[in-house]
């Protein structure tokens, strides 16, 4: 099949630090690459990909201090997609919504990934209006706000199964990972790790946005002679951090559209303790890859078991559910769909609309 | 002709307060129609015209508190004008760029008024990626930054001469009209105004993102006798406001594209005094509307000659430059080119193209 797959371009494709949108469009580009199909990305110049690379900007853009306005960026690269359009059977759009637009007339050969939260008070004018664009969510969870809106299928993220290993948490210690904002919820993680009596590692950054709430909030927190603050990690780090740990604690405090760090805890063998709220309570098998829990009470009085569960049943289960591979079936199968969907629609067409004669001279 | 003007939808048209943009849009349209025209505004709800209003959400963006993202509302107007757009003769763009890749195939049929500062790192690679896109930039000297973009002229803004009246600056103040922010240039203005012996009359807003410099720069300067803020002022108290002035100080220190308050102020008969950056050498006629200046203290040595200039040659010759008439004329006769290179262009396909032969049976 020709693909294109059509990635922000805030980070590079993988990026360098953060970034989980541009991390999962590299999985599913890789994989896509490796089963054999024609794919192109369209991404920042300084990505790395076996597939052919496209690029609209040479630089990631977070990174790149020269970069005053992300939009122009963007618009370049919806052009050279429209332009290349007949190029692809589908285009599998990760960046937001600012294709819709552009591809509404060709929106039977696209497939538009939603990435991030969809409780936000100015999506439901936009998903009214393009009613035609087919969507994916990365949770059912995620849908919710917008049920009603054209979605054909939920296809959860998916990891390399070769990036992390079965770790033996011999660390002994509680790890947190993530932004430092009220939403993660670090407070509650230190909260718990307290009562427990566990040591916790926290691996996070700090935005800007959340200064204020890191000096008001966190700072004093961090004190506490069980607590450790290693600042922000790449790959290479997160694979020892999360296979050292006993657990991760996940206590959010907003609708998370997915949570990639979970399901990376989980390709290290290592349980999850999550707060229901967003996709939690679908990424994690109660009693097999962690718990679900609804407080902090709950996560306190639940962590002596999560602690005893078998590691590597967590592993076996993360390749069954969140293997790339599998991310990259569950993808296929809905480009299939398009594509019979188009070739139903041209059925009905040949058989409806007047054909001209090309035998007569 | 059928015209479609598109707004941004930050402000109403015309804007309730502060709001350059949305305010020559509505300069614009009621005279396209008052000419006759058939009009189409692409415009937040809560706008007020005579043209038919196409609205892509109801209130404008900026006063409304339940905004927390202005691009789906701007990609939900982008579908309107495009599902419309054989209904128009042509398209007037006001909105930024963000409507490129969506009507780059129907180029021929657009105009896109660039209305902001250009000299932007990121703006290059999107015109070098959209050549085709017929541009009109306010001033020329707004052009510099990409000299090589595809402009088809300058127009210059234009004011309904209904708007203001002749005033005979008997408050004998010189005046300030903008946003307290250092490109603007006020800590100048105190500077001219205190050396000159003359009081100061500030009628400015302070943006968030200015609340640092206005603490640090400004606020201490307001306290002298002769400074007076009045906060920020409407349409309604502006024009006793410049009409009243003695003059008005313009010490800018940015590539102001337009600067619509000199032309508001010689609306009033009001000179202006302005520093050379920008287009304030091709608004201000010198030693007729204003002089223009190189630095404070050029501009305290014009002041006297530019308090004697006659007020009604002021207005006059902002009635031949400025009025929103010959606005209207200006881009009519762009719009009439983009139509006759059309008509061209099909003239070209109908010698070049194989016709079917329409009355073989």
């Amino acid at each position: 099949m020709r693909i294109a797959q059509v990635s922000p371009l805030y980070e590079s494709c993988p990026p360098q630090l953060y970034g989980g949108t541009e991390r999962v469009v590299s999985y599913l580009t890789e994989e896509l690459v490796h089963q054999g199909h024609e794919v192109t990305l369209f991404a920042s110049g300084d990505s790395g990909t076996a597939a052919t690379l496209r690029a609209a900007c040479g630089e990631a853009l977070r990174l790149n201090g020269n970069c005053k306005d992300t939009l122009p960026y963007h618009l370049v690269m919806m052009n050279q997609v429209a332009r290349s359009a007949d190029a692809f059977d589908i285009i599998h759009f990760h960046s937001d919504f600012m294709h819709f637009p552009t591809f509404a007339p060709l929106w039977g050969k696209t497939l538009t990934t939603a990435h991030g939260r969809l409780d936000l008070p100015d999506l439901p004018p936009l998903f009214r209006e393009f009613p035609m664009m087919p969507l994916v969510s990365i949770s059912n969870a995620q849908r919710a706000p917008l049920s009603w809106a054209n979605w054909h299928g939920t296809v959860y993220h998916g990891l390399p199964l070769s990036l992390y290993a079965l770790g033996q948490g011999q660390g002994r210690y509680l790890a947190f990972i993530g932004r430092i904002s009220p939403e993660k919820g670090l407070e509650r993680a230190i909260e718990i790790a307290r009562r427990a009596g566990m040591p916790l590692r926290i691996a996070a950054k700090v935005d800007n946005a959340d200064l204020q709430y890191y000096k008001a909030k966190i700072k004093r927190l961090l004190k506490d002679p069980g607590i450790e603050f290693i600042g922000e990690i790449g790959d290479r780090e997160k694979g020892p951090f999360l296979a050292d740990a006993a657990a991760l604690l996940f206590p959010i405090n907003w609708p998370e559209p997915f949570g990639l760090v979970m399901i990376e805890a989980m390709a290290n063998g290592t349980p999850v303790v999550g707060f229901r709220r967003g996709s939690v309570a679908e990424i994690i098998d109660d009693g097999i890859t962690g718990y679900v829990v609804d407080n902090t009470d709950a996560a306190i009085a639940v962590l002596p078991r999560a602690l005893k569960l078998d590691r590597r049943a967590v592993r076996r289960r993360f390749e069954k559910r969140f293997s790339a591979e599998r991310m990259v079936r569950d993808y296929v199968a809905l480009y299939h769909g398009a594509l019979q969907r188009r070739g139903a629609d041209a059925l009905v067409l040949a058989h409806t609309t007047p054909q001209p004669e090309r035998d007569a001279a």
